[in-house]
């Protein structure tokens, strides 16, 4: 089997969602944003197949396009996505549901397909109901500017925070034939735990069944987005679809399948990381000797979250003790280690070896260096994990401070 | 019964833990510091009875004074506290605990007591070893310091980020007859769950056994200490200690003496919060109508780890989107409630009644208001928590991104 991936720097000039055969996209100015930026976006499926999956936010606390999506993505057939920046229709009660609907029903007739084939997602401020005549209006515009190369300008409506856009491209070339993945994404604050982006699409042109796509995105999902923890806050709207249309007319093996949905993601999943708020640091942590995936995960975890880590690394400081304070409060029946033969390398030096102090701080040079590498050896066991997070910044918190999201 | 407490504005000119008869105290400067700054503080109880008690981090990479004093104090006698700021001595290696054990052989030496009963405590930075012979110069100097009204002196060596000593006392005036009770404590960055406190003593002149020395201040903590979680980072060195001389001959009731150490501790607690890192908001984040205390605890612990609430509050904006969104990141399991039947209210005004919208934003001014009180209402019991945070500022970045610490 062959692979060709696209290069990760010219994510902004891939066709995104739109690199597979059998799918047109749009991005079009409904007007929910007073910036007057593009805000309403959507994917359509021509399918011959129309095969869906999505995974969704673990939060209790959801908005009600997850609610609607959920139901509509059940049966494994999903013809359409329409995605809106400028409000996220969360806690806007019963009401906000209805707008969801409608929301639906408008995109299904003018596309002719069942409001119930329709997934939703939404993406702005939590609490404040959406002028649902504005984005209405913005359906049908958004339907006539559908096209087979709308791709990046879908990408570029569901911004908000984000300063690119973010999308990724693949083309797999394997004994069955050729088949392709395309995917955006959009998330700069909010990246967290059970599932690490606002919203995503990723389409396909393979022909898959719903079970296999369901799989392969759970998968994708779970080394991917569920790997970046940016500042550790969970969203209430949290959306991964994939679509698979199924036009290539090429059956991939499973293994390849969930290999490619997985390549895709983890480009979209690394570019989050790579515009995250604020951030001038982008740290990859990596715990080895684990005696479990959970393990390596939980430690990693516990070191994304560190304000005080993350707060040293945006001084460029390789202050190591801050990363074993961290690695302590990782409970002994989640992750077996012991604490004086803990090893911690950054960016290749070994800084703290056994515990203790190693190779001097000032053998670490982050200054002028956007990516970070942190490996943290346990000495338990064999199992390995990266967790991709950033530093905590001025900038951060002036983004969170000034502006409400 | 009747309880006089010193008034919280007068912090800074209590005697602390030289308040309770029976005790002297000194703080000098060994120059451990740069600044030139007291940094060995010294507490000795002169009896009649040296009870002691004490509690720890829970973090598993401890400072080796953590792993001395867990030893010295579990028979249930203490004679002494010695402080120092200007090094933690944790991550440094075997040497680094024979710094400690000679350390409290000094003290014992110079003051004629066992080394077993010398407490340990050191604060400052992780993986580097003690000067240790400057530290050792120090201890003469320190006992000849000592003196009944050393409480205040104590208090200043004990600091190391923190902008004001943190002092308290009481005078409990009971059936039984007046007993005191007194304290110091430091603490800014680091505050955290399982203890949230860097250093503290706390002393009194009540007549007690080592059993309820040690219950009163494990209540004591969980009231108090544990309910402070300025920024999530869990210390290695945490360290409460409660000496008992005896003095006053007063033995009161147990409940009277739980309440009574409790008392200084939340006076500490608070204290804590006032001064932690950079914060220019004190929040109290009250979780009520929950089945379980620990529910309602890990409610208000969600809320006071979301760094996107923290600096939406630092920007004076109730974004009570970001408190629901933190609240349904807990599990089912853990907490229950229904999602559209939260309230919120903040600085006594309900933002968010059932799950959505109510009073608007504008109604609540955060500007200019040191407290801000969040409570938040989980209709589903009849427990409530308080738990104390503050906000995500410039300053904490600052603070924590230009200096190792």
């Amino acid at each position: 089997m062959t692979t060709t991936t696209t290069a990760e720097d010219t994510a902004q000039s891939s066709p995104g969602v739109t690199a597979p055969l059998g799918f047109r996209a749009s991005g079009v100015t409904a007007g929910l944003k007073a910036s007057g930026r593009p805000d309403l976006a959507l994917v359509v499926n021509d399918g011959p197949s129309h095969v869906g999956a999505a995974v969704f936010t673990s939060n209790r606390v959801v908005g009600h396009p997850v609610t609607w999506s959920r139901q509509a993505v059940a049966d494994g057939v999903v013809h359409a996505v329409v995605l809106n920046s400028g409000g996220a229709n969360v806690c806007t009660g019963p009401d906000g549901f209805l707008d969801v609907h409608r929301t639906a029903e408008t995109v299904g007739a003018a596309l002719g397909i069942s409001p119930g084939d329709v997934v939703v997602a939404s993406t702005g401020l939590i609490g404040e109901r959406l002028p649902i005549d504005t984005l209405l209006a913005g359906v049908g515009p958004a339907c006539a500017a559908l096209s087979e190369t709308g791709g990046p300008a879908a990408a570029g409506a569901i911004m908000t925070t984000d300063t690119v856009p973010k999308t990724a491209d693949l083309v797999v070339q394997a004994d069955q034939g050729t088949w392709r993945v395309g995917g955006m994404a959009k998330g700069a604050g909010m990246l967290a735990p059970g599932l690490a982006t606002m919203l995503c699409v990723i389409t396909t042109d393979a022909v898959v069944d719903a079970a296999l796509a369901d799989e392969a995105l759970r998968t994708a999902t779970r080394q991917t987005f569920d790997r970046v923890d940016s500042d550790g806050c969970m969203s209430t709207s949290d959306t991964v679809v994939l679509l698979a249309s199924g036009a290539s007319g090429v059956a991939p093996d499973p293994a390849g399948f969930v290999a490619g949905i997985t390549a895709v993601a983890a480009q979209l999943a690394r570019q989050l990381v790579a515009d995250a708020e604020g951030a001038t640091h982008d740290i990859a942590i990596t715990v080895t000797g684990a005696q479990t995936q959970d393990a390596a995960l939980a430690v990693a975890r516990a070191v994304a979250r560190s304000n005080l880590f993350k707060a040293a690394i945006y001084g460029n400081d390789p202050n190591w003790g801050r990363i074993l304070a961290s690695v302590g409060t990782v409970p002994q029946e989640v992750a077996a280690f012991e604490p004086d033969e803990l090893d911690v390398s950054i960016n290749g030096v070994m800084i703290c070896r056994a515990g203790g102090a190693h190779a001097p701080r000032t053998d670490v040079d982050l200054a002028g260096q956007r990516e970070v590498h942190v490996l943290i050896d346990l000495h338990a066991g064999t199992e390995v994990v990266t967790l991709w997070t950033n530093d905590l910044t001025h900038a951060y918190v002036s983004e969170n401070s000034e502006y409400s999201t």
